[in-house]
């Protein structure tokens, strides 16, 4: 059995430092790469890329609103030929410092409010698709497990990848609990480890009511912006491989 | 005999207006599309790239320093290793919107302060050389006639383009005269044509003092940023191709 | 009587120029001034209200999201805290460059989709009007004509003034026509004067279905964003000048 | 006796955090708070100016070049009609928002690469000193000790108050150590804490070459941007503290 497990790296800003990516990029084997809307210097990001090369970490384009202050987490209404023109030049950037790295952009994961917005709203889900289309049809899209962008993004001809959360709780229905409810956030690592376990080898997890939710994913997300995240994401990746789950790239999935 | 013309193009930045693209497009070979840092949103510069495509306009990366308010202007103390990346990002970002408009990036014209920064200080120069080198050493680096940057950029193996500029006055010794002195810019139409017709037969142009110096040039710059500059260019494009001079982009200079 | 013009000003941004201030300083007797979020850069603001100094204009903060590319005219979902922290940073820097010259700032009129978004969002209209609260509670709110944007700010103590539209349709209910809508702008110089002077007079216009409609404002917006705009401005300020009407700062309403 | 204790705070910016003012504002007599060009979002900085006045901390703008992702530490070369307007802007922003926690603005430290650019540099320390004069000439520069922009700005009827870093090095002439040298950067908190007490009782420190070398300071500076600095600063006000020297915002120098 294989498992991906992806994380945000590049999120540092010049002065302001966030998460431990050389941590972090011996633990996972997807990065999702700021590309300078919400976060990341370019000198950061670059040194990012490098540090992923020489782990054999897959890198992906982490997308954004051109959001620093808001660190791309507000909504924003960006009309539809800004938006496709935002992230294709978000892409490239990252293509080129990808490419100066030695490693080369796989896949796309939108970031904060642009990942929540699409995996519901078809206008800018679909700018996203189209954005993806036009730079580079083979780049995979990372999508929220159980979403509509899941279809949308197949219908288009683009390959996906579903993602679930380590340290998140799910509705019976399979939706992330808000982050205003309780039991939205997971904090105990051993918890959160087995839930991951219980995933890759069920497809299911336990809900936020206790009931069982079946949630199909290529690839799990773990964080990496404080200390105690870092030790999380450590437990997962340490307990899947005791039980023979080997940590690997997703292999993307196509439509029909 | 042929002639490059270049200029300064996707300077627009939102709700603000510059340059009259569509405009220059008909009367330039190759077009400095600006890429973020100093000028141009996402959608605009796409749509020129698009315009330039169809006209079959050459396009390179307009770099620049981190600087909208001051547009490049301003001389800006940039560590190499973030210098270094902002280039590649720039020259990334890019090329990801040409590819979504069907072209591709063909050279680099630093752009401002930078361009004239490097024109002489070899340590941004060689930031710039190196970024160029990391991203893809096919890339074009466009210099200042006559200034130690060609030297530099063919010693590391780029091919050069020296460019003149056909509305500025030059001194005895082949550098332009200060934006400070009396006879920094031409503003005469007629004139200017008749200068740069001589310039592409000769390799001379009148200094300021009445003196004739060579330069040698693969390129002129135009420029658009006004109705009188646009009509300007016009009339530089006219007089050489009446004079049997072809308007084509630069075959540009290996180093040996 | 008596008649407000009020204009947005000060939006040029380093090398982009947008309006004619200079003129629009001669017709109008309130400048809304631009405060560097959404347009203005910190010397082009500080020449603007010297210039309305000079010019005897009432002054104006033009607050507006965080949002240069979009100038301010895309929905953000900025939380209470940060919206208000904004609201007053804006306010204060416009303090200060109008303190340097050598004039005051009375009143705010958000602008674009800040501008919109109150008018009608209960949440973010608190907010903003929490920020006037803070910074100076004598300052008086331009409101949207018929907006409940009016009510909310006189129940927490503010002054305010009616703001009417001189180039925007009108629907039977008082609400402007949606700029998707035929009859959401007008061109016609003339029209838009009579129609303003109907408006001092009677407080009436013709709505788009030829209906009439009642406005009370206590100021009418022009705008100066082209020549035709100027142009437009300056025959609304001839013809109520013709008809004896007073071109005059506002006198904002308390609430009761 | 008396000395002032001052520190850089309010530099976080959205979700990257720096510094822990809260511990800081337990130590220092005077904070220096950032204005959004090289940090500071506007709600951390007003919630910086809540803790500061609950605290009875005195409060300075932290102004700087706009340059948030180097964090204002590189020299710009902005001319002197922007440097004038960006300094009252900062200003005035950061007056609204002392405003609305409740306390005000009494002096300015310059940040980063302005810091040390006016220190020296004529005529970008005559536009930082015309600001002050343009918003408000009460207030008071905070100047590094020894350096000629005391004499300029006593000489333009600033008042000014001498600085002194109690963790930098300090060359014969006064100067501090480049931050390319050994000895720039000291680390030993009681050997830090046993230097500034000399420095407020003697008005002298041994040089790097182990000389006395007399330094006139009405403030030092102490960082709180890691948990080992604000131990060292702690260690200041400790140390100064149980010899008798009362913590207390300085008393600025006039002209004459």
């Amino acid at each position: 059995m294989k498992m991906d497990l992806n994380s945000d790296l590049g999120e540092s800003l010049g002065a302001w430092r966030m998460g431990d990516d050389a941590a972090m990029l011996k633990i996972v084997s997807s990065a999702n790469v700021a590309c300078g809307f919400h976060a990341g210097d370019t000198a950061g990001i670059l040194q990012t890329l490098r540090e992923a090369k020489a782990n054999g970490v897959t890198v992906g384009a982490h997308v954004a609103y051109r959001d620093l202050v808001g660190f791309g987490r507000r909504n924003m209404d960006v009309a539809s030929e800004d938006l496709v023109a935002d992230v294709i030049y978000q892409i490239g950037a990252l293509q080129g410092l990808a490419r100066a790295a030695g490693t080369e952009v796989r896949y796309v994961k939108p970031h904060g409010a642009l990942y929540n917005m699409i995996a519901h709203d078809a206008r800018q889900a679909r700018d996203v698709i189209n954005a993806l289309l036009a730079i580079d049809a083979s780049l995979v899209l990372v999508c929220l497990a159980g979403s509509p962008l899941i279809g949308w993004a197949r219908d288009a001809g683009l390959k996906t990848v579903a993602e679930a959360f380590a340290d998140r709780g799910y509705m019976p229905d399979g939706s992330l609990v808000s982050r205003r409810e309780k039991g939205a956030v997971l904090h105990d690592a051993d918890e959160v480890a087995a839930r991951m376990l219980r995933l890759v080898r069920e497809g299911m997890v336990a809900a936020v009511n206790g009931s069982d939710v079946r949630i199909e994913a290529d690839s799990i997300c773990v964080h990496g912006d404080s200390p105690g995240a870092v030790g999380m994401a450590r437990a997962v990746r340490a307990r899947l491989q005791a039980e023979g789950v080997e940590i690997a790239p997703f292999a993307a999935r196509s439509g029909s």
